[in-house]
């Protein structure tokens, strides 16, 4: 077999690719450079997941990748009309990020509820205030999601006492871990008993804003809501005002419409928000992991086995087995 | 039977009490009118469990208290000698605040692996700032205190993948949620190799001062230190000392030598040192527990029957069952 060509897209080289040495030819493309390089490419290696080029750079009819891995969870930038309609493999990162972002999710519920920020701020002041604040276990989150990120955020919680609902796109029953997953439908219904409302959900048509003013209206004044997932399943405006109204207690956001966000955004400077820098999954490692997860798709690809992690172009996300 | 006097050393009289009606006569006392009430009371009720005032005002011989209880799991202020000598019970609050503690340390171990004090100084500044953060799955934590609080710390850390070794006064094999408990002598041989360092200790003569400069120096440069105890845990000037220089990379304080803790300490500025008023175990509606154990202590003792959470006053806390 001759060496693949391999093209990624980075702003940073990955580590570790001289794995592939021997058994690829590796270039490497900014976003300016994507829409020459793509139609020599074999393989596309979306290193930098941030990146919108791929969209306007993806090849007309003829020669282009035949695989497109994304080392991201969600697909969301790659899952326009002509990728959709070609019969290239998509490939994601699913696995990588879904302990870190339910340890994330958990360490927000718990800062939440224990009202860190402001023992924070009264540090910062040098004041001894004592306050009483909220007790996690027994209370009841929704977790939008069923997918890996998702469920692990819902079994961390629920090892913390907390009563989870899980809500895929459809219904489930006798799901091993949650007993039954809620259909998306469900949510409106499931919404006014949540302490703790999180989205992990893949972003979709289906998902797009899924976040607006009448779902903050169904949602308890103690309530708090917890992105993990995009900033477009939100929006943002409708947040604003449900927390400047306090139909809501409080939310913390680790993505955004806009990233990074502006800092003219009004959202930094709400006292019951808080904002981290979509780094939810990050740990110390993750881009060794990331680069890893890759190379051992590209030794399958190069041995003709199945890849792992197939993305369902159509649904957007790779589904559950079974 | 008579009517029980009930005295309640209190700034702020505890809810519920109307549940001793008919039966007991309560009297209210401050910290300066407790020595001329304590030897007309049966029980002493130490509401105001901050209260440094019953060592000054335990009567000497003649009439006093047969039953103490105080609204704390701590009982360190009440065990000076002529109480220890006496034939009084002393009962505490052993079980009210075992899990909110233990969802407060684990809050606390989650927003410093993620980092969120330095995320909450960037949404201040408006800094959009990407970080890489610690998995807490697979670190690997030493609490010490093997009473409920401490076991309920270890079995929450546990259930977030944590590797936790529990240290009690005496080792035991055989425990059903930790394999094996340590003994405090094994204590220096276990700090090397921890990620988190959590005191729950009951403050005793042997745990006094135990977190001093010679502890601070066994542990990873990388270790946090969480004092959920008691302030005369730690020998302040040590940890400052070590985090100043490095030599671990950060604490949080829940308890202080002296509380409040004044606003000239240098303590608030620590750059790597979490500081909280004493409230871990304050959820909304404790005060509510803390009089209905107390009450239900009283249905005990007027019926004759054996006072539950009686304290070994030479150990200095509730001794486990069996």
């Amino acid at each position: 077999m001759s060496e693949a060509r391999v093209l990624v897209l980075d702003a940073q080289p990955p580590p570790r690719l001289d794995r592939l040495a021997g058994r690829a030819r590796v270039l490497h493309s900014d976003e300016s450079s994507l829409h020459g390089l793509l139609p020599e490419a074999d393989v596309l290696l979306v290193w930098d997941f941030t990146s919108d080029a791929v969209r306007a750079a993806w090849p007309g009819p003829g020669p282009r990748p035949r695989w497109v891995h994304t080392a991201s969870a969600g697909v969301d930038r790659l899952l326009f009309p002509e990728l959709l309609e070609s019969d290239a493999v998509v490939t994601n990162a699913r696995g990588v990020f879904d302990r870190p972002i339910a340890e994330y999710v958990a360490g927000l519920v718990l800062a939440m509820a224990k009202d860190f920020r402001r023992s924070l701020e009264f540090q910062r002041a040098h004041r001894w205030q004592h306050r009483e604040t909220d007790k996690v276990f027994g209370s009841r989150a929704v977790v939008v999601g069923s997918g890996p990120i998702g469920r692990r955020i819902g079994t961390t919680l629920g090892a913390l006492g907390v009563t989870v609902r899980l809500v895929g796109r459809t219904a489930r029953a006798a799901d091993p871990d949650f007993g039954r997953v809620h259909a998306g439908e469900e949510l409106p219904a499931l919404l006014p008993d949540a302490d703790w409302v999180v989205c992990a959900a893949p972003l979709t048509p289906r998902t797009t804003g899924m976040f607006d003013a009448a779902a903050f209206a169904l949602m308890k004044p103690t309530a708090r809501f917890i992105n993990v997932g995009r900033g477009a399943h939100v929006v943002q405006d409708d947040l604003v005002a449900a927390l400047r109204a306090g139909r809501i207690a409080g939310a913390a956001l680790d993505v955004f419409a806009t990233e990074p966000l502006p800092a003219t955004s009004p959202l930094w400077d709400l006292p019951d928000l808080i904002i981290s820098p979509h780094m939810c999954g990050d740990t110390h490692g993750w881009r060794d992991d990331l680069a890893d997860q890759f190379l051992d798709n590209f030794d399958r690809w190069v041995a003709g086995e199945p890849l792992a992690n197939v993305v369902d172009k159509h649904l957007g996300y790779v589904p559950a087995e079974g």
